[in-house]
């Protein structure tokens, strides 16, 4: 299951950020600045979030403490994107099982080439 | 209790954040990028830290576990905010006995509306 | 042990971040944003990991949990940077068993000075 941003969509200046899809699709070429804080809920399962880029995996970031209440997997990346790039998050491993509440998915450029 | 500046400011272009209320405010409308990491230290309680736009909570951090020395409630978000609008940190559960350090509160204009 | 970018340097425009000793020189004075989330594998240690310019220690960030098999230590923030000084990782306390996989090291240019 991926990113559902349904209700946590704060900004989304220049609509290229697809709400059905959950896939951001760069409008051109450039730096791009992501981060993500992906919590786990109530959730002994360890998980494994990836940062997508066109199908690959370009980080990844962990939560697996068994004892914790909420836990956040969080990294983020300056990525050289083309332009029509797809970025987005997968959910590599574990479940959510409180969905993507308190979760949050971040994108800028930082600037064009 | 809030955010506690006084010995930890690095940056402060402009003077729109307020090293006594420790609220940001914005100069001017556009997109801004708050992200924060708040150190939790000798404490078994649960913290949530919240940021606040305007007495509004936008994202929320935790940090509970209770066999670690120092442990960070982390989030970052990409915000919309008006000119004048009130951005800043609060401590929505828990304690911080060994007070703000180690901790940041970081935001920046990424481009003006 | 430093941060070892050989395999891991995503974006280096300009070439400012020298990937023999894996430090980042300013190319001009300005406002950068530094973020970094270093993962530590299957180590009981804590590890403490600063963030360091000109050899000073700006932030730091923890990962102490011992039942958890990847954790990571994490922070962020705005650095007001000289033309030419220098910022880098620095593993202050412990080790990192399992090198610098899945850690990332990101810094731009928020505006010039």
């Amino acid at each position: 299951s991926n990113w559902d941003p349904s209700q946590s969509v704060l900004v989304n200046i220049g609509n290229h950020f697809d709400l059905k899809t959950s896939v951001f699709q760069a409008p051109r070429r450039g730096i791009y600045s992501f981060s993500f804080h992906v919590v786990k809920v109530y959730n002994r399962q360890t998980i494994q979030v990836n940062l997508m880029q066109n199908d690959y995996p370009v980080i990844s970031a962990f939560a697996g403490d068994q004892d914790v209440t909420r836990e956040a997997a969080s990294n983020g990346v300056l990525l050289m994107v083309e332009r029509e790039d797809r970025v987005y998050l997968k959910l590599e491993r574990g479940t959510l099982m409180g969905g993507w509440k308190y979760s949050t998915f971040s994108g800028f450029l930082v600037f064009p080439l």
